[in-house]
């Protein structure tokens, strides 16, 4: 029989939701050694928390975070607050010993990022940072492809992270939904919203990457600020990119921007080596694109996988073949293989020391795009 | 304050789990005057039964569908048995005043499906068939075009459904997950299983089909037939197609087949219209293909709609612009529809009356198909 | 050294500049044993007629085909006229002894077609049909692949061809460059113009077809008639759907329409065997689109062919992998063939005999739609 | 009466026959006021350069193109030769007053390149460099677009140029058809190969860069020489990526490879506007992806326009719509422009002067990928 696992979320945004849809699903499609329980949700605005913990049943609220890391009856933090409150927070839990899940990016900075992870390893509590895309089944499919050989030696990895929705200057900095575009609250623009995901995926991939030379823009140079009502320099980043050499000779191409006209959020990858390549787009999340030069000379194609077999990974537990699962499932993979790996005492990926990592790149990114040189990244 | 609504399921196969998905997760994303209660699962294998109950928290169990259709504490009664079985059950519920919904195709033959027609309009109880393919967000929009008359006249209908999972000639009919090769318990192949889906939204968003010619094939004359254990005749059409008239004096061109090596569950359909044209592809759920002759002449182009916005159907519920639902997401929508129906004293489409006339044009198919002459579908 | 092979061609419309190209551009690109040299061209309207010429470098022009296909000088003739003058020219032409090479479809009818078939067999002049699709090298390798036995049994083919220029109700019926839409010069509409090159591919890849059952429609009623100056009833289909069976055991699906909006000739075929199948679309001509079942099982998928390699058919004479050719090489490939088989004594496929299998095709097509059964195709 | 112009070509390989075919083509399909006239043929080896005069119709050939240069009966000197003699050819048709007509990159570097820019202006004859994709109907018709200002403000541009016949060791530098492995004859590897094509089309599309920051990499490090026998340094770059920043204040990103296993010749490029974004891909280069952001809102989509209608650029003098055109046409577009613009005594882009500036910013690729600093490009 599978014993509770409480959770305490902070945060009911869009990732409160995605997360709560999480503990609820995971138990339904797999066989788990804890069920979730979603014991309480943390949140500042008491009205609309209720209204969400009523929705997804949430056991009950607490309007202070700090009360709920406090709370005896929960094992698990679930931290889905805006970026600059990630530390504090993990902290915070940590030291009350309990387990945290924390959104990404993990911190503000590879300096909060090290104190995060000392607190979890210390504390000996188990983490996690929701890169959910590792779990897309597609995504999970070519780590196996590329761990098992099948592309060689690999000599390109190239990513992006296309949106169009902040285009208008209309749109304020801050304030519901927007906390993105504040750099107080986000750290910084696309690059630790969108690239953070690319890099993640990048370095499960292909590995570390050595150096790099990154450029960053912000088109929109003003906005209104909720905050202040007045309209205020914007310090994000709306287009960062970076080219880089990853530790196994492979070069590297990145690029995230929110002025692509006509891409929603089209995080696509490709990844070229001796033998095959592979690509792969969140707009169609369940196709894999496969080219084998092993195949018979003129056969040779790219091959659209439609990655919903009962033998392709996570899709077993959902429906038959040919019937897509999408975004949110991403997160059920998450819980379960947490749960999972909660009961065989082993780390779930990405842990809080492996999503330093991402915050080791963005450092470099934005050291780079300031001073214009190359960058070496901090190991 | 939400009422419950209390379910009673009646076979927990597939179809079992995809109910089961939309019950337990349409209050978490649609705000309902229902709640749905997992009151009570009925099935013949008492331990699979348990354990199915059991991942997705199904209050209690029932051996023998007559008893559950009788309980008092049950509104309503969904059935997911084989086809064979549906017609009996139906009108059971109905006559002890439960809500019925039932899985498609409704029935066995039209004079079943009449039955059970009369049955739920006798006891004026709510019923819907699940025609889940209405309710994907593309689907659901394409309706909505046509209805605003973006395509003008219709000049061609065409769909087909396109699998190839039994092309093994090893496959046996009947048994475990098999039973829709069995005549005796799917009443047809692959026109009750695929092609109804196919009529269902046809006549949805074309209306009604006045005459057709049907071909029907059986490429795999014998199986071993698990009940008998013996290699017996197999009942079934393996691959069914017809050309027909709608009374709107479009042409229709419908196929289905189970033999088509590369598709796993190819479901699409293409409208054309004077003015526009669409079409669609369930491989690819999220995405609806849009042609318009009124765009400047030299810009003209299909469009690959990502419905996955704000404005599109059903989608304000989910993520944000560029994420996609599944297929189980359909099921989630009938469940909240039919809900919201409840609440306002509407039926929610496709009722047993509306499933019918599929029901009739199955009947005339097999017709058609059996005496090789156009027949004109009854009404 | 390439000895001459002079040229009559009668007709200088579109296709009399698709074979015009296809003679002046063969000897660039082949080896051939004989140079196609432009000797006569011939047509009605001389002002138009020596522009053609002119443009071509066409040697002379004659304004009688009669007298054309009795110049001494002339070793082929090339028809390019309408159906309905295909028969009379083609017989005047044997009986000279000249080779001829005739546009698709061979004929009005079966009975002209015989007549042509036993005319070229008497006179034991070389003679070809221009059904160009066979020589896209995407088609040709799709014919190379079946007769490989890559499929292995075929269970499935299907086809269409649609286009959407004549929905306009103004369009009038005759006229320069609106002959197709005049039956007493088309003899049919779609399926004799659209539906006979499906055919023809369809009988080379897959054999010949037993039976079949046809509808056909014909929307816009009336049309102003150019040579009368009235508006008069349209005698053409403007739509043709039939369903058959192969020889082979296999189903075949065939649909033509001049009113799919959106599609401006979107000549596509699917076949499916049981380890294999196969698709392409003229829109994409240099694509074959291939799906192999004994692929590694999780990395199956439909592969994209971009069929431009050195050991694609063909392709060896063009230019380098990755960059196409189009629709006007058809013509090329097909001059080059007709010289090569004509040096080798072979007939160049497909014959007039061949092609008249597609004559009775359309036939037992035409029969179907009028009496709504179910026809055998002569033989 | 269209008047000759005879042309003197310099070099038989595969450029020699992009461009044959391209004056023996422009005049059959393109009104035009002179006639090219194949009046010479140049090259080394004179077996191959007869056998290839003759399957042209070149009516002579020369051993020496200084010899050609100076023969009278030349108007225009066309050079196909590998980089590093395009300067001396140049500057001495120049100085013989011809007309010159120039395969792509210009040059080995800008001194050479301003050396020919002032000889060719010195000498007032026309010039032309080979950059044949700009004249794909679908590239020529997003130049339109954008000029139309149907995009509004720009974003960002990116572009990639990827191959991958150059990833096995075995290939020898230079040799037959290998002259571009190296770089004594090609000057540089893919970046004046490859990405010179994409800079000269973004230059065209997008106008100036300002500065940019480049990598290239050497995958394979060393290589037999041909000429030597022995294995030597490669000194080309097997793959080249740049960032930039357009003087529009749009970001650009750049990348070509000859390592991107699956891609055949992979050009593609992507332009993000305010308004509206488009994307094309040599790969199937008879359609260009457009997506309007003025459209309807939830029926916003890309875009497949199919470039092969009457009023999109040059396709008027072709086929019919839906049928499309290869690669070669692209050099029949150069002929008949840079005829058309020879009588009207405009030059024809781009001139030498215009190509001049992809070298400019080729030689600030190569810097900056050497120093690892941003570069600004020379103006």
């Amino acid at each position: 029989m599978a014993k509770p696992l409480n959770i305490g979320l902070i945060g009911y945004g869009f990732m409160g939701r995605t997360h709560s849809n999480g503990y609820t699903k995971a138990p339904h499609f797999f066989d788990l050694p804890y069920t979730p329980v979603l014991k309480a949700a943390c949140g500042r605005d008491q009205d609309k928390l209720k209204a969400f913990a009523n929705q997804w049943g949430w056991q009950s609220t607490e309007s202070d975070w700090r009360k709920l890391v406090e709370r005896k009856d929960i094992d698990a933090v679930d931290i889905c607050t805006p970026n600059n409150s990630h530390c504090e927070i993990a902290l915070a839990a940590a030291a009350n010993g309990k387990m945290v899940l924390c959104e990404k990016p993990l911190s503000m900075n590879p300096a909060e990022g090290m104190k995060m992870v000392e607190a979890v390893e210390k504390a000996k509590v188990a983490n996690t940072v929701w890169y959910n895309y590792r779990r897309v089944p597609a995504v999970t499919y070519a780590k196996q492809l590329i761990d098992e050989g099948k592309l060689g030696k690999i000599f390109h990895y190239r990513a992006n992270f296309l949106q169009d929705w902040t285009i208008s200057a209309d749109l304020p900095q801050g304030g519901a939904g927007l906390w993105r575009l504040d750099v107080a609250a986000a750290g910084s623009g696309v690059s630790g919203d969108l690239l953070a995901h690319c890099i993640d995926t990048a370095l499960w991939l292909n590995g570390r990457i050595g150096s790099l030379s990154a450029m960053t823009e912000t088109f929109i140079k003003e906005r209104k600020h909720v905050a202040t009502g007045k309209v205020e320099k914007v310090g994000i980043d709306d287009a960062c990119t970076f080219m880089c050499r990853f530790d196994n000779g492979s070069l590297g191409l990145f690029e995230s921007t929110r002025y692509a006209r006509g891409h929603k959020a089209l995080y696509t990858f490709e990844v070229n080596g001796e033998k095959a390549s592979l690509k792969w787009d969140l707009h169609d999340l369940h196709r894999l694109q496969y080219f084998d030069h092993r195949d018979e000379g003129p056969l040779r194609g790219w091959r659209s996988i439609h990655v919903t077999d009962g033998d392709h990974p996570y899709m077993g537990k959902w429906w038959v073949p040919g019937l897509q699962v999408g975004y949110e499932h991403t997160f059920v993979h998450q819980v379960a293989d947490f749960i999972q790996c909660l009961a065989e005492g082993k780390p779930c990926e990405p842990t809080f020391r492996t999503a330093y990592e991402t915050q080791l790149v963005l450092d470099a990114i934005m050291s780079s795009a300031k001073n214009g040189q190359w960058v070496n990244v901090a190991k």
